[in-house]
Formats: C-alpha cells, sequence, structure tokens
C-alpha cells in the first residue's frame, strides 16, 4: 500500500439510497478517499446489463457528507463503473472498486444476475482490483454490524496484494445472528439452481401476467462452495473471473467434433 | 439423434420482430418442433438481467405461420427462457436452446454484456444444450445467408453428441462478405477493453446528459480466440461455462492470503 491515499470507487445494485452503500462507504472512508456513483433506482437483478440506445443522467448528491464525492446514475450498476472511471475520475488511477454491500446472497449461481457483482467484474474488465460484498439479508434495514472488520480485512488485503488481471473477489456474509461470524472462507461457486415458478394472475381487465418465483437448489453440497462456508457461518469470498471460455471443453471439441 | 423431432426452444434479445430470430426459426424449423419465446422490445445490452419485483406479459403471437408457437415476453432474454422451460414447456424435454441469431456481434467481451448469450447461458444453467449465435453485422437488414449451412452444422453437432453439463456455444458469424466464410474455428474469448467514451450534451433546460460510446481494443493477437477467426473469416464457436470460479487463484488464496 502506498503512503498516499488510495482512491477507492464504490457503486452497488441497491442504489444510493440503500443502507447497504452508506455502510460499505463509511468503511471505506476509514481506509482511502471514496467516490461514490450508484444508481437512482433499485437496480437488483439487472445483470451485466449496460444502457445502449439511450443517455445517462448522473447528479452529484451531498448524501454522504461534505468529504465525500457522490453521484447518483440513471444507468445500471456497470455503467456506473465505467461513469467513474471514464469521465468522473478520468485521468486517476483507481486502487480500488467495491461493490455493495448488498441486500441479499450473491453466493452460488446469483452471481450471475448480481447488479452487485457486474459493478466488481465491469472493474476487473478495466483493470481494477475489485470487491462485490454481499449480505445474506434482504431486509432494507438489514443488520450489517458483523461485516466491518471483515471487510477492512478483504480490502487491506487486495489494496497489498492486489489482484491478478481479470480477477473479481465475490464476497458473501451470512446474516447477522447471536454467534458472529467463524472466519473467512475461500471456495467455490456452488453449482445450484433456480426451481423457477411462474404464478398466473389476471388484472382488472381479464389479461393475464405471470409472477416469478424460485428456490435455489444446491447440487454442490460439502464440497468447498460458498453456500458450504455461509451454512457454517462463515465469511465466503469466490475469486471470478470474467473469461467464460472453457479451455478443457475448447480442447476436446478440437479434437471430438466434425466441424 | 432420436427419430421423434427434437424440441427446440428459440430466443434472442433483439426482440421478435428482428430479421435475425426470423431466420434463425426458419432454420430450426428444418430441424425440430419449434417454440420461439422473445423478447417484445430490444433488450440488447441486456447482459444477464431478470425482471424482480415486477410480473411479466407474454402473448401468443402468429409471426411464424400457423405451424410454429410464438410467444412476445415483456421480460429480458434470460426471462423468456425461464418462461418457456418453466411455464409454456413444462413437463416437456427441450432438446436444444438457440438464442440470436444477433445482429452484432458477442465476440470477446462482449459475451458478457450480451443478452443473446445471456438467454443461452440461462439454458445451460437449467441444463438444456444451448447455442448462442451473432452475425457482425448491427444493420436490421443484415444479410445472413451465408450462416444458414453453419447454424445446421453446429446445431446437428449439438444433437448428436450434447453438451456437457454447464457449457454453452458462443457462435459468431463475420458480415457477409464477397468471399463465403472459410470454415469454423473453436478458440477462446479474446482479452479485450472496451475504450469508453461519455460524450456531454445539455437537454433544452440545460441540464447535461451523457452518451455512452466505446471502442474495442483486442490485446489477445494471434491467440486463438474469436477475434482471429472472424478476422480470417472463419465461424467463431467458443465454448462458454457459467461456472465463474477461478480454481487457480483459489489455491493461490488459500495458500498466500491471510485471512
Amino acid at each position: 500500500m502506498s503512503t498516499t491515499k488510495p482512491l477507492i470507487l464504490i457503486a452497488n445494485d441497491d442504489s444510493i439510497y440503500s443502507k447497504g452503500i452508506c455502510v460499505l462507504t463509511e468503511i471505506m472512508a476509514e481506509m482511502g478517499e471514496v467516490v461514490v456513483v450508484a444508481p437512482d433506482t433499485v437496480q437488483s437483478g439487472m445483470g451485466h446489463a449496460i444502457t445502449l440506445g439511450s443517455p445517462l443522467r448522473v447528479t452529484e448528491t451531498q448524501d454522504f457528507g461534505p468529504n465525500i464525492k457522490s453521484y447518483k446514475c440513471s444507468g445500471t450498476p456497470a455503467d456506473c463503473v465505467k461513469f467513474g472511471k471514464h469521465y468522473l475520475l478520468k485521468g486517476r488511477k483507481i486502487d480500488l472498486v467495491v461493490s455493495g454491500i448488498n441486500h441479499g446472497s450473491n453466493a452460488s449461481i446469483a452471481v450471475l444476475y448480481s447488479g452487485t457483482m457486474s459493478a466488481a467484474i465491469e472493474a476487473a474488465m478495466e483493470g481494477i482490483p475489485a470487491i462485490g460484498f454481499s449480505l445474506c439479508d434482504y431486509a432494507h434495514d438489514a443488520d450489517f454490524s458483523h461485516c466491518h472488520d471483515f471487510v477492512i480485512k478483504i480490502a487491506q488485503q487486495v489494496l497489498i496484494h492486489g489482484l491478478p488481471k481479470g480477477l473479481t473477489l465475490n464476497v458473501n456474509f451470512p446474516a447477522k445472528s447471536a454467534e458472529i461470524p467463524k472466519g473467512i472462507k475461500v471456495g467455490k461457486q456452488a453449482n445450484a439452481v433456480f426451481r423457477e415458478s411462474f404464478a398466473e394472475r389476471k388484472d382488472p381487465y381479464g389479461q393475464p401476467y405471470y409472477w416469478m418465483d424460485g428456490e435455489l437448489e444446491n447440487y454442490d453440497l460439502n464440497n468447498n462452495t460458498d453456500l458450504d462456508a455461509l451454512e457454517e457461518n462463515y465469511v465466503s469470498i469466490v475469486p471470478v473471473k470474467y473469461d467464460l471460455t472453457d479451455y478443457e471443453e475448447l480442447e476436446l471439441m478440437k479434437k471430438e467434433w466434425e466441424l
């Protein structure tokens, strides 16, 4: 870590008005110079969406006090990171991007739907060390108090070690309970499936609409996964990469397929 | 391939009104029983977004003639696949999901922003063999005529070989040119960066808004990538997986990090 304060960009998907980003910003302000760029509306489940074909609105806010620059953005979490890097902080080196703290788990395959994690992955694509933080509690007034020391510890490790190009950390905290988390476990993304159901309703004009609901089925029990760690009241870290190539399959296909 | 007709679900992100999905549906109808579920508005750049907190509208259409069931959906590409599998085709085995043909490249890191590819990846998450097809031509009246034989060949190979659990194929076609494509190359996702810029404009009330624009910089020249293949007028296939875990880094972190 250099002796000058690190420059830290903060984003999320629950919007600039969520408790999770307030908590994260307070913690990060202990460690460096903080700039917040976050969506002006809830962007949960937005995955790695970006805004194409329409412009962005960005407005400076005073939500985090006089010492912290903050901006609300009409776009997606990934847009926020792009705008922060390429416009607001253009020409400056960003030392760390943190996203969250999300209200709700982004463990297992939720990572793919997560706006929080996509903001972090977007930063990694831009060559910036990045961490996505999520709490396994969806309540708007969720208790984040047990996260503080772990956030500091993990962010410090990233500032010290850096992260290899292309890597992001997906950090999930168990919901607050009587027992403090036992520690941190580094593991893999659990292999699971959302069992979706669609409830059909009729509107007042007799037209149907459908509510999607889903339950996660974990097919990866006791296999050093993020879900295992959380189940045992550990903080989970999964090192995540955005190169989606399946290299094993690539070699197999070259040998076995008739193309 | 069994002797009964395979059941093929088709989605995309350019909407049910695009030329690319008409072309793909025509081709697939040669191979099996086809059901189309596609967005009712353009969903380009939507990544793996899903609709949370609001319901979906789904309406049967007659866009593909009397022999093909088709539905337009108010949701995202990933929603379309979920709705197709868990509601419209509930209880039936879907043999193949194809998505596209996208108007525009989804090679390299574009795979992460792509609604087309997210529909295919969603299918893979559900355990269904899936292929995303894209053409390197953004025009709404793009010429897809050189894609036909390759689409058939690749889809047939997937119906014969199947795909390992979790795998999706990201297929990109070069834009139509005087020379037909030289063949098919299986390669890796090129490591590249979008160099973003934001053009500031003022609205009639003096308030700023920002247009995002980006140019892809390829850092992975001559390295068996999708961009290499397309550059040489080959059809590119990248085998794509949705397990984002970086297993090498996982082992390193366990050894070297103080957590």
